[in-house]
């Protein structure tokens, strides 16, 4: 069946979708008011924005360091975040700062357009000379979808204007023809900026080189060798030592796993459904459900995380998730939920959107703190005192516990956090011509046209602390269009009623379709049973072995020791014990809270040494009521261990 | 009760024991005619030892590396391990080559004594200017004591007398008076090899030296901080961050928790317990024993390994033992033994020993494999296709598998496995006036003296495969002593006869002492009962939880794959399940291999995904008869997973 774009479902954009309460609610206006400032203060404090006005005898960083060259990248994601925020809550104080920002950013742009602050201030002669490394394309990626953000919310051109430019001068630089150097992203994100970019501008020359940079990839000769040696480099030489770890090492087209580096890998997986769409071509729509199946089949944690390895902030071999430490990057979750959201619109099923909504409850949310001012960059399934994701040797904050930090010497978690909780309505709907999707289910109230007809779509929920949902039409006329539910991978039972009436509906590709003529006022009703379930793992998973994770809904539960006691390894939750769900209003703004049986298991006394005979240390089991809290919650309270997968017995 | 080093017992050197069988007549043997002729070959091939010959034209490495700086060490290593070959098993052939070599290194030697051939050939200019890290008094360390086995085999003085120039020119250089640098060893190892020196030439001059080593470190204002900025470096950029890596954060007398680069502590703490002894310096017996109690009862494997991480190669924090990515470096292991030995001649008790012969019979054997000719730098208690202790990133050997390699970039394990177990014998004996120590049990003959009387020892044992040991004294005339035997700490029953009367003894600090007029072919009979132990490991262990060890003796047994089939993290052993222990001759030269119930837990079907419900994944339990092996034999087989802490149910 080849790929038709016309027909697919198309994404309702955010400016449609209002969110007045419930979770999301609650997350973005803590992003709005908490985070998004924050960010500009640190992106001020670390010089990020007075490196905009560009000034030859700048001083040098005291060393060198390839952190300086993203620098940019920052500015362009928290500019994003601001352009979804003033779509769906207008600022005109945040709207005036930031045009006095564009402005001194367009004064940095080069007569040929190129725009960078590092290269421009310290290495004008080294423009383009390592895309493997340097990161200009990543930057221009992220710059590009601010403007585009930007413009989209306000409508001024300006930024949009100079990125454009910066395009440009890219496309007559790169490309397969005569004089053009055949170069791509090292760190990929340009390729969805391109298309971004093209959908706002109509332009197809962008959308040709997105498509260029996509089969130029992982060709040979290999443009990273040529560019290496071209420097005086031995290629050889690359630090990374394999050119998996930028998702080149072969042809996208002939790429069977997901390897290398998490965010790149998702980034240019995007980008890859993108052009896929765009282009209409089956082939790539082929190769992104072969990355997609191996990826979530093999490498992903039950919080959505990806990229166990602090080594290579990536991948490493199927079914190797170490859970202390995972370093499960919250942008690797946040970029496999862009990718999940584009797989869905090449492919439409729900069993992306269900990987979009484990990864966004879970290691999306986590990455920020429940005040929004301290961030996550890795995000461990179990966390012990001393033991930092990151790395061993580094140490550790001061009381010895992994905590979220302020900000990070490479800071592209919080804001890509802030990007993506600002546009979370976004995610929500899709809609063909006659149809309207429901993915992500929360407080909120849509609009959207039917033949011509204006819908409103009024969703009545405490999801996902609660599986009740109901939908309430408002339309002038009676409309004509299937309304498709998302039934959750997660659920087994659900009921559905139209205005009281049961209805009795297999799913199509995981939706429950409900055609009808609506009327104003139809209600919808759906039932999502919600119970707690003790999830295992696949069997390969060494780490996990004889051990559950609780699961409620999307949302993945961990036990921490303010709640529980130290030493969580000698906690077994009873196979069979009773569990149960609590709401607490108090706790977090509002949450569903699980407490249970279970025991500690541990010697009755412990004679002294590391090591002692089973026949002289008899272990006693004492009983205990556990208490767990959704994952993406912890170390918001007092410190102490954190483990999501509890021993079961 | 001050230290007296007079009433203390000393060690036996190994040129007084023959062992003519047994598992350390099969190492050596394996040692003599495998391993150190491939060390051999490998210093040649790499370079080591040419370069001796200087050559102002030299080529430099393409990249300049630490590594480099210490190749001489590796020499140094070979030579002792030589040396103490020699002792046991003259061999004109491997004396003529040693004596060749030798004449090089003299000729390497500058005329005020300095010996190095990094800096010699390649950076003269930097003598001496970077001792944290540069290694130069670490190869001095090493090659002294290679020179001084070497001596003491041959009584050939020409290379003793070569490091006994240099161990002036570095007297003369370092110390406290006006003139001279307070520096002191980064890598620390000469301390004590100039007790070792001191021991050999009886200038006190060494010893003094060490002494003032072990003083200065630490010392503010602290010499690596001077020594950086006068290379024009900010002290705080010392790559490891902190100078707890060295042990040099404080002074040593005022330490108390093992830190930093497991093999530089224990080779620090060796020195120290070697001054201790030399200078009767009770103070820092007290540091020692401190030192030793926190190593030993909160950071140390049970395999005698030490050293969990690899980003340091060394400590962590207290019961922070992950097995997965152990680096527990076989030379931390062989440090360990080092230490424990000079531990008991300071404050004799068995439980050094008893760590001693933990490190021996698991770390530091799985070192070597049977064959010889291949090596573990990093020991990991579990492994799985694809895991690397060393680093996830740096990738694993071309089937996938953790493996014995030929050697190394930074080969500092193999020639101190050859140098320990050439010397094996000298760890056997202790002696006071009237006290004869036996720690190690091997089939075994070996010569005393008590009051002017040669008394001989033969030791008759298949241990540590069996328990009995038989002992027989020889003497012309009836010899009055102690015969002091170690009763392990492993071992929680025995039976001890003389000439066939049971005795009953209670051991004192540790060791089950047999004071008598003994006549020749008396006859002592120790069996010490040595059952299969399910061990337990302390609470605060939590990457032991819920699982057992096997031990039985010293002897840490493992599962491996080939035995066990694979997905050995779904393995369980039966609590009160049987074990049987069976001596396989065939296997290994022979061997005592542990056979028992075991049950493996795995879902029945698994409906596809990486996480189910239990509800809908019921796990079943195949009973099958597992399999184990000693620990230190793994990875000699078909590759394939391991696991030494295994699953209890």
């Amino acid at each position: 069946m080849p790929i038709d774009k016309n027909s697919l479902p198309k994404p309702v954009y955010l400016d449609k979708i209002r969110i007045p309460g419930g979770l999301w609610e609650q997350r973005q206006t803590i992003n709005r008011s908490r985070t998004i400032p924050v960010i500009y203060e640190q992106l001020q404090k670390t010089g990020r924005l007075d490196a905009w006005r560009l000034d030859p005898d700048r001083e040098r960083p005291k060393r060198r360091s390839v952190i300086y060259m993203f620098w940019d990248s920052d500015t362009g994601k928290w500019l994003e975040a601001v352009g979804y925020s003033l779509h769906t809550h207008p600022d005109p104080a945040l709207e005036k700062q930031v045009d006095d920002l564009i402005d001194l950013m367009a004064s940095a742009q080069q007569p040929d357009g190129y725009l960078n602050t590092y290269f421009a201030n310290l290495e004008p002669e080294n423009q383009w000379a390592n895309l493997r490394d340097w990161h200009e394309m990543y930057n221009a990626g992220h710059l590009t979808e601010g403007a585009v953000a930007y413009y989209r919310a306000t409508g001024k051109r300006a930024i949009l204007d100079v990125l454009a430019r910066f395009a440009d001068q890219i496309a007559a630089l790169f490309g397969p023809n005569e004089g053009q150097k055949r170069g791509y992203p090292g760190h990929p994100e340009l390729e969805m900026a391109l298309v971004t970019l093209y959908r706002a501008t109509g332009d197809k020359k962008y959308l040709n080189l997105s498509k260029y940079f996509i089969d130029e990839r992982g060709q040979d000769p290999h443009y990273f060798d040529i560019e290496a040696s071209e420097r005086g480099e031995d290629p050889d030489d690359f630090w990374a030592q394999t050119y998996k770890y930028c998702q080149a090492h072969k042809p996208v087209r002939e790429q069977t796993e997901a390897t290398g580096h998490a965010v790149r890998a998702c980034y240019l997986y995007a980008g890859i459904a993108d052009v896929a769409l765009e282009t209409q071509d089956q082939e790539l729509v082929d190769v992104s459900r072969r990355l997609w199946d191996d990826l979530t089949s093999h490498q992903m944690y039950i919080t959505g995380g990806l990229g166990p390895a602090h080594s290579n902030e990536g991948f490493t071999f199927a079914y190797d998730l170490p859970n202390e430490t995972a370093y499960a990057e919250t942008c690797a979750a946040i970029s496999l939920a862009f990718w999940a959201h584009r797989m869905f619109h090449i492919d439409p099923h729900s069993r992306y959107i269900d990987v979009m909504e484990r990864a966004l409850y879970n290691n999306v949310l986590s990455g920020v703190s429940y005040e929004g001012e301290h961030f996550f960059y890795a995000n461990p399934l179990t966390s012990y005192p001393n033991v930092n994701p990151h790395e061993h040797f580094s140490g550790i904050t001061s009381d010895r516990h992994y905590r979220r930090s302020e900000w990070f010497f490479c800071p592209c978690c919080p804001p890509n956090l802030a990007r993506i909780v600002a546009s979370i309505g976004g995610y929500f709907y899709s809609t063909t011509a006659d149809r309207l999707y429901v993915h992500l289910y929360n407080q909120s109230s849509a609009d959207f046209e039917f033949g011509g007809q204006a819908v409103q779509l009024e969703q009545q929920t405490n999801y996902p602390w609660d599986g009740r949902i109901q939908f309430t039409v408002k339309t002038d006329t009676p409309a004509q269009f299937e309304l498709a539910l998302r039934i959750p991978g997660w659920c087994r039972r659900y009921t559905l009623e139209v205005n009281g009436q049961p209805q009795s509906i297999t799913p199509q590709n995981g939706y429950a379709v409900i055609a009808r003529q609506w009327q104003d006022s139809d209600r919808v009703t759906l039932v999502l049973d919600m119970p707690v379930e003790r999830m295992s793992s696949h069997p390969d998973i060494r780490q996990d072995a004889g051990q559950i994770a609780l699961q409620r809904g999307p949302v993945v539960y961990c036990l921490e020791e303010v709640d529980n006691g130290a030493r969580l390894a000698n906690v077994a939750i009873l196979r069979d014990g009773q569990l149960h769900v609590e709401f607490d209003a108090d706790l977090f703004g509002g949450i569903s809270v699980i407490t249970g049986e279970a025991v500690r298991i541990e010697p009755a006394s412990w004679p002294g040494g590391m090591y002692q005979p089973q026949s002289v240390v008899e272990h006693t089991q004492s009983p205990f009521q556990f208490k767990a809290i959704p994952y993406y919650l912890w170390a918001n309270r007092d410190p102490g261990e954190m483990r999501t997968w509890i021993r079961r017995i």
